[in-house]
Order: C-alpha cells, then structure tokens, then sequence
C-alpha cells in the first residue's frame, strides 16, 4: 500500500510535468505565430487547449483519490495540495496562450505596425519562469523558485514599455489603433502568464519550507 | 474532537464569507469611483486589498491544519479542497478590483470620455456573480452555481461591445486614446472577475455533485 501510494505520487508528478510541456508550447506556438506571421502555430494552441484542459481534470482527479484513500500527512499532503493549486495556474496559463494566439490570428491579417523587438525578449523571460518554476518543483529547489519570483519585477517592466510605446504610436497614427490595442492586450496576457508561473514558485517555498511568502506574509 | 472539528469547518465557511464581501464592496467601490469621479473609493480598494491577501493566508492555514490534524473524508474533504480553490479566486478577484482602482485614478485626472453606460450595467452583474456563487457555496445551492456559470456570457458581450464601441472612438478622436485604452483594461477585468466567480460556481457544483463541470468535462 505504501509503495503503490510513493509510486502514485511520482505518477503524479509526471503528469504535471507533461501538462507544463503542453502550456510551454502552447505559449511559444502563439508567440511564434506573432513574429513569423505564420497562423499555423495559433491555430494550433488554439486546438490543443483541449488537451491542457484534459489534464487540468485527471491530475485533480488523482489529488482528491489520493487525499481521500491515503489520508497522507505531512511532506506528502503538503505536495498533494500545491499540485492542486499549480495545475489551476497552468491551466490557465494555456488560457491566455489561446488567448494570445486569437489576437494573432486577428493581428497576421494586417500588415506588421512595428518590428517586434521587446515582446519576444519578454515572451522567452515568462518561458524560462514557466519553464523553471516547475523545475523548481520537481527538484525542490527553493533557490530556483525565488529566482522566478524575482524575475516577474523583469515582465512587469517589460509589459509597461510594451504598452507606453504602443499608445504613443498610435496618437501619431490612428490607422494602427486597433492593431496596436491587441499587441497591448497580448502584453497583459504574457504578464498574467508570469503571475501564474510566480504564483507556482511561491506554492513550491511553501512546499518545502511550509512558508508562506505571497504578500510578503512572514514579515508581517 | 468530531463537535470541535465541525466547528472549525464552520468558522471557515464564515471566514470565506467575511473574505467574499471585502471581495464585494472593493471591486464595487473601484466602479463607483470611476462613474462617481471620486478617488475616494479607489483609493480604499487599493489601502483594503491586504486585508483580502490576510484574509487568504488564514483561510489557507487553517485548510491545511484542518486537513492534517482531521484528515476529513468524503464530503467534508471535498469541502476544504473546494475552499482552498475558492480563495485563490477571491485573493485574484481582489488583484482585479486593484488594477480598476488603479486605472480609474488615471481615469479621473482627465475629462470623462463618454458617460459611462454599459459599464455600471457589466459591474451589476459581475457583482451578482460574486454574490450568488458564494451564495451557492454556503447553501449548497446547485442551481444557483449553474445560473452563475449562465451569466458569464453575458459578461463577455458588454466586454465586447465596450471594447468595440471604444475602438471605434479612438479612431475618431485620437485625443481620447489612453483614457480609451484603460478603459478597455478596465472591462477586461471585470471579465476575469467574472471568470473567477464562474470558477468558484464550478468548484460548488463539483463539491456538491462530485461532478466536474469545467471544460465540459462530462460531456466527453
């Protein structure tokens, strides 16, 4: 019983890690499609959704089976709870990726307003958090989860200069407003994605640590 | 022991509510502050908002001892994973009211750009939203959880007429844009809101039926 439970929670594991690989190329299929032009990527973050979502319900499914038959304490409850709560940040994540991918589709009928310089340097920044606030879990490495959270301060700037740039391009061009408020959009939906990737990292200091460090709770 | 633990599950369904209503009145107060062109309220959803992150650090604490010291079974398990969900949802929809405060005093620097129609009429609903499925929640209400989920679309049309409608006025007026532009994010907002409580709505019916409702998951 023991063993079927450790060997379960590794399962577990891996699912997440699978889901993460599916919301890390749907975020970078919808981006792509962005910078190549090329609808095809959108389209298919669009229509792999389905998939991120379908995860979304197993791995729930799994958590509550195996709160519910195992009753585990301790370490083992602790990982079982922040998997609940990563997989609704991931989940979402693939959200604002379709998200994001609908506004490309929309932005790749119309000729390019501007090389896009910032919003790829962005979108490889909320990658590698993505990337490494489930590294971050996998390997239970707090150093690494506090890396991610420093680096949402980074997006944040990112998506400001993205949003200032792109208004006072179009007080000087109306023509371009309606291309420009969609890249605007696009911005916020890669910052949301960071949140989520930040929020990830702090349930993993919580994890390890049992400390609770979103809004700076400790130091209250 | 059992008497102390049914006691401790309903102080936390109290602790959710008291956190539901601060929810309620900052994103009330965020509107109200742009329609009324008084600072006064945004200000307050800002200054109030750690009250809403602590109300979740204490709610998710005692989720967590609830669970290790009882380890809960069937329904009362499903009980408190629905509440550690749950306040995910209200800390974010608290973010949300947050960002319109923010945006509203920008807002209110400036001459008002259109008098404000279909966005009071959004607030009420999504304020509905908030209301019933937390509603839902404490009286196990199935159906009003399923009308919670009905009016999301709704919420999704006065997103998309506001943003249309003022898409089209930037491009006459381009003396307009920024003002414009937030108030597109502001609408965007409430649209999460919205999703948020459509969440919290679909974690009710989960908690009562057993039955997940998300994705349409039944369906497949």
């Amino acid at each position: 019983m023991e063993r079927h439970f450790h060997q379960e929670l590794k399962e577990l594991k891996e699912d997440l890690l699978r889901m993460g690989s599916l919301v890390e190329a749907s975020i970078h299929a919808a981006v792509s499609a962005l910078v190549a032009r090329d609808n095809y990527p959108a389209e298919k973050t669009i229509k792999e959704d389905m998939k991120i979502n379908t995860c979304e319900i197993t791995i729930e499914r799994k958590c509550l089976e195996l709160l519910a038959l195992h009753q585990p304490m301790a370490t083992d409850l602790r990982f079982i709870i922040s998997t609940l709560q990563i997989v609704k940040d991931l989940e979402r994540m693939g959200d604002q990726a379709v998200n994001i991918a609908e506004r490309v589709l929309i932005l790749n009928q119309e000729p390019q307003v501007k090389p896009y310089i910032d919003l790829p340097k962005m979108t490889a920044l909320v990658e590698s958090m993505v990337k490494d606030s489930l590294d971050a879990f996998v390997n239970r490495d707090v150093k690494k989860a506090q890396s991610v959270c420093e680096r949402d301060d980074q997006v944040d700037d990112y998506n400001e200069k993205i949003f200032y740039e792109l208004l006072s391009m179009m007080s000087k061009d109306q023509t371009i407003i309606s291309r420009a408020v969609n890249l605007i959009l696009i911005g916020r939906c890669l910052e949301r994605i960071a949140d989520h990737a930040t929020n990830i990292a702090e349930d993993v200091i919580y994890m390890i640590e049992g400390r609770v460090i979103k809004h700076h709770a400790e130091e209250k």
